[in-house]
């Protein structure tokens, strides 16, 4: 047995030596991101090595690593095989605070929770002879009680000597028991389960509102930036299934004690917690693997609603509580889409409307008056900062926009810090401005400086050559920050993936653009993003400029819907059903269309 | 934080000075046996205090102490306050193996187990168009898959990679999911938890036989000997209920993983328990509170049959693994009752049929031509030989049969050993023998010494006086062996206890003793109790003779029939609902008829 220490808490750490830092670090649970699942691509696992015998730097290491980063004994810890005891920093400054959509529009509804809640009492006429207990609370509430629910007939002594006791519905049926009156206390959450972060939002069940919502970075980030990296350190990983399970339940009671705390809650008044999530954070939460949605033909394990109870998935509410998972319709089109589309109630739709979620993936859906299909492309997670050199997440000192006028950068930095990177909104509007000011070409190659100092007399000054490479200055902070040429075809990828998909599915539907009624924008770039960068950068058409409409989050929003009414249940379930989905890589003609969609008009 | 050092194991425990020494022992689980709860009467936990301050002698420890245990240390545990720091030492030989009846009567049935399995191959035409495995499982087996049930899910993706699967199903109904061909491994447990014993067999559910059969001793033995000591401990000791309820938990599952090493199986393939118990017993497996059952009107919380989950009570058999608790008919008619008539067929009885199961409780049950009624009388733990001076259980050196021939006693002992007590075949013989010979009158009362001069010259050396108390030689071993008058008026009232029982339902029924075609005897003492004794002491009246029949532990044969047979369970739960139950200590005229039952005939 070797060991590791980490310098800074002095915490050590046993292993065996045989595995990579990378895998040491993150099967310990000390935290490490690793946006590109350990093979080595993204750079973004450095730590300094202090003490210890390790193999020689390689050379896609020195890649990713600056001469002084190299000359401080940094490295990443993907490519780090000890051969013994080790002593390490870890450099990630993990206290940086991010900004995560919670708020999202959501139509009104007639409230009618699947939980509710009945109070009883007990008189003296119930107590018929050689009756237990059961059988007389069944004789008062006029309805069997389900076998296999000991936690019930544990509560039943308590309520009989307070004579009066609360039954717990779900549906029609009682799930659970409470001594005395305790209908005031009925509380439920709503949860958006995103690759990157996860939102959870307090409902009172009785008032039928929100009341409180908080978020987090989703911890499996830890392990992969966009499900497909997660997909592949499952695969590669003995336990990586349970560490991704673990991660997300402890996520979930996290967020949920917060919640009660915040708002002087017991855990034990919540009795539902209805979830929307992308069909592999689905699975992950259920502990299911995911290898099968990760390859052709891309089958889920399973894709209908489920209803849990939460003790099994040893997730801490009331002893009756229960998980409610949101339907999906395949591999690609989850919950959080199913949810999306009932907020904006894209089956009940007269009209031609789009409706597109942007995060780690693009999801499409198209109502053709009602009848609804979709599909999926993987815009990976350019758009919200990472795999980008310069990127960060949207948190203090992020660059969220920029201008370019009269030959000089403006700059629009959250919190107002000094700039330190930049995020997904900024990402998008620099390459937007650079693309418009003519800094690069169709192709989305930077232009030589002599070639700006014709076209763009001015703003030569804006582009580097270093070592026969050219980037983009775009500010200069504590450190220099710049796109590079790879950043730009990062986003020019995320670009094309979502317009070649918006084209081929209104393409599929038989619809012209100018037949679009709507085009609905989703997600976490719906309060970041405007709608300048997203037509001029070419995701979305000119031609739609004037029929665009946020919704936010709207996967928490369709969540808290599930929470509250019964009959949203039953349509999403029903949509989820319905719903078309077309697999694009297999389609005729993709190729060629996703080709033309990369270029910047 | 004071410590308790075990001087024999070196083993310390931490503590909080404010308890009997008794309950810290109980509590950290060391094992102590105290039929009487920790009430101070019976004298049996006894323990040598070697270091450590604690309180003086009281007068109650003196009357059931020596005066060489009281010059050795030797203390009551339940009398002992420690005030710091203590060593101390077990007196208590827990190695002495105990005879337990597994053996049963069991009628023939037609096996048609709950739990069943089907072979599936997974075939192209299985994989429809954007079907999860979920929905392809659903449609090969025809059949919804129920919500909630995770393992299923997780178990999918190989079920897939190996192309063929194993349904298990509970009743009609898919429960679980096995990759590959698992049919030949299916099996279940039965069990019969005794308030002092517990039986467990395995049975092999495709060929519908008993296979092996194993036995302990309820661990819950140590916090008390019958229901109502239990039910006391309960009611007095905030961690009662749990400790009770996790040594049963523990006990199933060791009971469960001797099982499968013996006989070379995985417990994965043991799909169902099913537990015959009385009611008290299957409360405290479930983890109910007992308090309703000890106090009038002696309601229990449950008494309908539970199928729970085996995983939610952490009993440790397949991932779908269930457990069947059979139902009960009160407080006091339990499930190992309702086991017991299905065992003996007394539903079916065209004549009129009496059963009695004898063990810590008495149970009654008298079929008037199927018509079925019952009743409970505590017959204390003397006949099992406990509470009783010299008394043991059923073990080797246990005096099992005694015979009183020209003025000799002649002893049968367990394992051919010197006598180091009596158990209880042995005491119902002696005393039953004691009354036959005349050295006792019909009150219970020992003779004096010259009136058995008299009456029975050649008899009177085996009365012993001392301090004006008499008591009766019976053998002399390591020490001497002898029976109180204590012991007399112990056994005095479970015979009375049994035998109103008895008068007082035939009395109920209005049928005439001669009418009884059968008499059917139940329980530990099948085994070990003779006819003769059962009459000489008057427990069965002398006209009964040729009717009595030996079933043996018929608590144990039902719960393997529930098992084999699906028309079992369907007719346990008729007859539970349908027993009649009498509780005799409210009715009038019962108390006379207890008092008239008291005397030796």
């Amino acid at each position: 047995m070797s060991y590791l220490t980490i310098a800074s808490t002095g915490e050590t750490y046993e292993f065996v030596v045989k595995t990579s830092l990378l895998n040491i670090i993150q099967e310990k649970g000390i935290g490490m991101e690793s946006p590109c699942g350990g093979r080595g691509t993204c750079g973004k696992c450095k730590i300094k090595i202090l003490k210890g015998e390790i193999n020689q730097l390689t050379q896609e290491e020195a890649s990713h690593l600056t001469k002084e980063e190299i000359k401080q004994g940094i490295r990443l810890a993907c490519h780090v095989k000890p051969q013994g005891d080790l002593t390490a920093e870890l450099l990630e400054d993990k206290n940086i605070k991010h900004e995560i959509l919670t708020e999202g529009y959501m139509p009104s509804i007639s409230i009618n929770p699947m939980i509710h809640k009945e109070v009883y009492k007990l008189i003296k006429q119930n107590f018929k002879n050689d009756l237990s207990y059961e059988e007389i609370i069944e004789d008062v509430v006029q309805q069997k009680i389900e076998n296999n629910n000991i936690d019930l007939l544990k509560l039943l002594p308590e309520a009989f000597k307070q004579g009066e006791f609360t039954g717990v519905y779900l549906g029609g049926h009682i799930i659970g028991i409470e001594p005395g009156n305790t209908v005031k206390e009925t509380y439920g959450i709503a949860m958006d389960i995103g690759t990157t972060t996860v939102v959870a939002s307090l409902v009172d069940l009785i008032m039928g509102e929100e009341i409180a919502s908080v978020s987090e970075i989703n911890p499996q980030t830890e392990y992969g930036l966009d499900v497909l990296s997660r997909i592949a350190f499952v695969q590669s990983n003995p336990k990586g299934l349970e560490l991704l399970h673990k991660g997300i339940i402890n996520c979930i009671n996290g967020l949920t004690l917060k919640l009660c705390n915040e708002n002087s809650i017991a855990a034990s008044s919540i009795y539902e917690i209805t979830i929307a999530a992308n069909t592999t954070m689905m699975h992950l939460l259920l502990g299911v693997n995911t290898d099968s949605i990760g390859k052709a033909p891309y089958t889920p394990v399973f894709k209908k609603a489920q209803n849990i109870s939460a003790g099994s998935l040893c997730i801490n509410i009331s002893p009756f509580g229960r998980v409610y998972c949101v339907p999906s319709v395949s591999s690609f089109i989850g919950g959080d889409i199913t949810a999306g589309i009932i907020v904006s109630k894209l089956q009940k739709a007269d009209e031609n409307i789009l409706f597109i979620d942007i995060g780690t993936n693009g999801e499409i859906v198209i109502s053709k008056a009602g009848k609804l299909s979709s599909c999926s492309c993987a815009a990976g997670p350019a758009l919200e900062g990472m795999n980008i050199s310069c990127g960060m997440r949207a948190a203090e000192g992020a660059i969220e926009g920029i201008k370019i006028h009269e030959n000089k950068i403006s700059l629009k930095v959250i919190g107002d810090k000094t700039p330190v990177g930049i995020c997904g909104s900024g990402i998008l509007e620099s390459i937007s401005e650079i693309a418009r000011v003519g800094l690069i070409e169709k192709t989305g190659r930077i232009k030589k400086k002599e070639s700006v100092m014709e076209s763009n007399p001015g703003l030569e000054h804006l582009i580097i050559e270093e070592n026969g490479k050219r980037k983009i200055h775009i500010a200069m902070g504590a450190k220099e920050i710049y796109i590079t040429q790879k950043d730009i075809r990062q986003v020019q990828l995320a670009k094309g993936a979502i317009s070649s998909g918006f084209y081929a599915l209104l393409n599929l539907m038989e619809i012209d653009m100018v037949d679009l009624q709507e085009v609905i924008i989703a997600g976490q770039f719906g309060k970041h993003l405007n709608v300048d960068s997203l037509i001029g950068i070419g995701i979305i058409p000119e031609a739609l400029r004037d029929k665009i409409t946020y919704v936010g989050n709207s996967s928490k929003s369709g969540a808290v819907m599930c929470l509250l009414s019964q009959q949203v249940r039953e349509d999403i379930e029903t949509i989820a059903k319905d719903v078309n989905y077309f697999e694009l890589s297999t389609m005729d003609g993709y190729e060629k269309l996703f080709t033309k969609c990369l270029s910047f008009s």
